[in-house]
């Protein structure tokens, strides 16, 4: 799906300044170097300014203080990034999903659906997604093939699961919840009693609860707990491949970037970022507003407000200042061997003083 | 599920000495901090203990020597999580797997099983479910909805088949092995010989042969391999996310935390622990009962009956310490260079006396 | 499958030199440790040379230069594992995939493919696979049980999905692509813009674009571009569990190892090859012919032939130097402690030099 606006429509949608053409038309967006004719682009990082000398894009979303070129139609506005997706959306707008193949009422008969499953007003379901007994899905979703709702599960309105993604039993899903392909809710926490050497497993009987707005990426793994729930809270967006453990609590609010790993027993506050593989160990806490850069290793509890990374984390410029100091740590070694062996030196010459 | 039991009967099922109401009832287990009447709780880690004094819970799982407040019942156990675990078994029990929709003897007629599969008796195998040619599975399996089992592939007894997982042509799986949703057992090696800077795939003609007891979370991904076979061994168990490399060899009775990868041709002890993240360089052996904390680097074989960490790692006590001291890495870079400075302005006086 | 072939017949095959007797038979290759009569085997790694002396192999493959004991049959050749790799699809030859079940020309009456969906010739599609409408699938590709061709997909000739694998809307593949079991192609690059602590999902209108010849292990992720494409080069091949992020550019001949996360807006070059659990931050480049080491942070940009390792990464060596380093860097801080109090005491008798 595309639309033709004007840059005033458009103007006036994102609350942007024009400057240039208000009659020129944009169909769609593309990145700077791509941009041409009938496209809008944005400047959003400063590291591509330069491409705004040279983008043939009919107009570009600036910021309020970006220098721009003469004659280049330019959209002002508070946060162009935030502008550009308000353009993606009135230009692109969502994924059109596909109707179920021969569906009768927008449930495929080659879907698998219990007869005790309850399924809302305008939900479709594909072939070969299943519904178990007892579960409960919302109106207005899409249930692609292949996806699979456990028992007594509960899915809210507008959710989108993806094919193939596995939604175990009594896991609860808020509204507007997307599950992309492949990802698994609710699967058996990994706790065993370990008694001579051999581990025995303790039954999962805690659930997964998933608030409104959350969003899952490809392929992760999120364990329900062994009593009472893991918690992830609502518009939490999750990357791919991304493993919470059981009996985990994340806030509101939070991105997870791709790799993360959070051991069981976290509790997490809201508005956290954590970067690419960033490893999180167990029963420990996360305040709000916490950010990990890539690869942070969160050994202990961290309190609210704080910018960390390393293994273990530290505050993140002392942790950008020892990464640095590490690429030539071996140096430092040899600096350390060579005031030793001045030292050494020394020393006969202070015994010599003595001698004196 | 859930099943009521005196603390007198649960004292004698658990091997526990009783404190308190004999015929006070429980019907189930609960964490410390949520436990009211009726709930069994327990405290396996000493952090909780101060939880002790405010806990509702009718009853506490405690070891021989915690002390414990006056008027709370206690069941006194030699390993508290153990027991956790033994009532958690009692009072709860395991999932109850739903049965296939519209099933005829166990098997759906909505499930595509080869003629000439073997189905063992009492298995169920439901929608969507797939069992190639030549697969043999085995007595009281429950197959969900999409797992695949392979072209002559071997299902023990017992085996629970999650949704969506993968079971590749001429896997082995024993006994009682778990595969939790959207795991792949026995796809490729990454095998290719390189020529003239092109990569030829090496056909993968070996197999996986995972043993009893065994259990894989979500979406972990085993390779088969080259020739002959990656194993897993009796009653090991994995978390989620977990890579294993074509040829490897994983001991029995191990623990892999989520995240963990492991290459090609390395081979693993018994009774080996590895927390999440950990990596596992290739052609390398690691002994038995070595135990790797979260994040670790292992490049090299590792001898039985350590403790590692870092990467690469070392011993964990001199891995924390070394960890520690790079918190303040870029500090000891300054102390090295006042040293530094300190030693040259030595110098010149040093010159100084030589002139004098 | 595996045929017979004389050492002579071989010899001519590899384009090896024969030592021994040309008319001795081998069925199949195994590992040197493994091999018996009837097997050919192979030396690459100079690590496993002394097995040489012990192998029942009916004969070896080696190096030009490497000594072998007298009496061993011998084929000798220039790369002796790109020798075993021909020497595999000569005695064993790549799976043979199942036919679909009840296949009426190939494509299963179990499978839903859309009227508007058009399927090449000889091209299987098995029970529970799903083709959406629009999507397009070239000759002889083998479409297993639950994998999903989202509308308007391109998928080439000769291509391999296996058992649920997910290919995403518009997502292209070229000729030859393998796509392992889970995993998912095109699922929604990881974008949102944040105004006031919420994250607002930008559109994902682009696509992937994967060259010939890729393959993916087992459950990857790969994420479609905002705009534009995400890029998979021609010949690259990945492990498993591996996650690209939007809008990246992977280049041709790469090989990705498992675990590996690209961030977005990454432009890789060719012949890149990053070991396990690697990570790349967004918005950077890597040159051609870069090998990054295991666990590699790299967080800048990095020109073409390079070898790297660390976090951030330095040249391999320096950075190996740093982690041995590293394996002692509480001693070092104790080491500079003593020089420090050397210095310090040595300070007074400075003082007293002074006040001589």
């Amino acid at each position: 799906m595309t639309a033709s606006h004007t840059l005033q429509e458009l103007a006036q949608l994102l609350g942007a300044t024009l400057e240039g053409d208000p009659d020129a038309m944009v169909q769609q967006c593309r990145g700077l170097a791509e941009a041409t004719t009938g496209d809008l682009t944005f400047l959003a990082n400063s590291k591509y300014k330069d491409q705004l000398q040279t983008t043939r894009a009919t107009a570009v979303l600036v910021g309020k203080k970006d220098e721009t070129p003469a004659g280049l139609n330019v959209l002002r506005c508070e946060d162009p990034y935030f502008a550009f997706r308000e353009a993606m959306v009135a230009l692109h707008g969502y994924r059109q999903h596909p109707e179920p193949m021969d569906a009768e009422g927008g449930i495929s008969p080659r879907a698998a659906v219990h007869e005790t499953a309850s399924i809302g007003e305008g939900t479709r379901i594909h072939p070969f997604a299943v519904v178990e007994r007892g579960a409960v899905v919302g109106k207005g979703c899409w249930i692609y093939p292949g996806a699979w709702v456990g028992p007594d599960a509960q899915i809210g309105d507008d959710c989108i699961l993806f094919p193939n993604c596995v939604i175990y039993d009594h896991v609860q899903l808020g509204n507007r919840v997307t599950v992309h392909g492949g990802t698994v809710v609710g699967s058996d926490g990994f706790g065993y009693a370990t008694s001579k050497g051999v581990h025995h497993k303790i039954p999962q009987q805690g659930i997964v609860e998933v608030e409104d707005d959350v969003e899952f990426g490809g392929n992760c793994a999120i364990e329900r707990a062994t009593m009472g729930a893991t918690r992830i809270g609502s518009g939490t967006k999750f990357a791919d491949l991304i493993s919470i453990g059981h009996g985990t609590t994340i806030g509101s609010h939070c991105l997870l970037v791709s790799l993360v790993g959070v051991a069981g027993s976290v509790t997490m506050g809201n508005h956290v970022v954590l970067g690419g593989q960033v490893g999180v160990a167990g029963h420990l806490s996360i305040g709000d507003r916490v950010t990990a850069i890539a690869q942070t290793g969160i050994a202990s509890t961290v309190a609210s407000d704080q910018m960390i990374g390393g293994a273990p984390a530290v505050p993140v410029e002392q942790a950008k200042r020892n990464m640095l100091a590490f690429t030539s740590l071996s140096q430092l070694v040899k600096r350390v061997r060579t005031l030793e062996r001045a030292a050494k030196q020394a020393e006969p010459t202070a015994q010599d003083d003595a001698d004196r």
